[in-house]
């Protein structure tokens, strides 16, 4: 256990690191021209693949979209206000969930033989703890991104022709498409919107 | 901007943050006995509200459950294993979305000044938004509550009783519940269980 000694800010993490995860990261709209190779990737998914998914389920599903081809059929199935920067950004991720995570479980969740059966028989229900799970590990996968030095410009797919166009054989389900770029060099277009404070947005009882 | 330099994990963050935020961080089920603050989860929530959402829509709302007759009240609406858990913790939280969340958009997206209109009309759609976003902010929160130094053990309620019970009169919908404490003393039960590689979660194309 790291031992922890808080900052002025209230937080175990330094300054600079609550900046590069949140504070000033900004959701880019122009990219920088370097490269973000798939190693960069796998090491972002090597550090968020620990967040913490019910049951440790873990439905999150990654496709990265690199070639000129594949990038051309992405364009095709986002809305149009979104479409040059997915053509401009260096790589872009569709992040899903398997609706068929139960086929994993074996590997998941070793200390519990039946875990397989309990989700087997609801596809209904499966699909729901899929898509919960996967969103909530969405969230961890733009702070890890972020934690890797890239920037996350997370935007709407049209996810009935994405999942027709990649997904038809494994079945993914598209929940976000996510530009990334390396964070220096990328840029945003407009000032930070504000947010709700903490006596608006919580209640203590 | 803050410079990047990449660890040899291929992080730009150090690799004690890296283990706090995800990599030795778990989902603890016995918890410190020092107390937790609201001025700690408001530091969480400082840090965490600039996560991006869909429009800035920023749809979660968090209740914090803290006093011995509310902690009675949300123990009777968790699934019975889960129901010492909440009872032990220092403090509980809800997380929450609101449906209602484009009352707030004027504050929230003050450079389009007709977002309210656009999700005023459609009950359907805009739960959709709220819950989606909210989930993906839940992500946030989890890795915040480790930046602050803190333990974040997520767990299942039973959100009908618990809409009906707490959020009565604002209109919230409960999501996650999720009980946190220090991290240093808090202890989970189980060896970690594995993860699915970059390979078998990804695919390239």
């Amino acid at each position: 256990m790291t031992n922890t000694v808080l900052e002025a800010s209230g937080l175990a993490i330094d300054d600079a690191t609550a900046d590069r995860l949140f504070r000033t990261a900004r959701t880019v709209t122009s990219f920088a021209e370097s490269d973000v190779t798939d190693e960069q990737l796998a090491a972002v998914y090597d550090l968020i693949k620990w967040g913490p998914t019910s049951m440790n389920v873990s439905p999150l599903r990654v496709l990265v979209v690199r070639t000129p081809e594949a990038r051309e059929r992405l364009v095709a199935r986002v809305p149009e206000g979104n479409q040059e920067r997915v053509a401009k950004a260096p790589v872009t991720l569709v992040l899903a969930y398997d609706p068929d995570f139960h086929e994993r479980l074996d590997v998941l969740i070793p200390h519990m033989p039946g875990a397989r059966e309990i989700f087997a028989g609801d596809d209904e229900a499966r699909a729901g703890t899929a898509r919960t799970n996967a969103l909530i590990q969405a969230g961890y996968l733009i702070v890890g991104l972020r934690a890797a030095g890239l920037s996350a410009g997370p935007m709407h797919g049209i996810y009935e022709e994405i999942d027709a166009e990649f997904f038809a054989e494994n079945g993914w389900k598209g929940l976000l498409v996510v530009n990334v770029s390396a964070a220096e060099g990328a840029e945003t277009t407009r000032p930070r919107a504000p947010r709700l404070s903490f006596d608006e947005a919580a209640q203590v009882v």
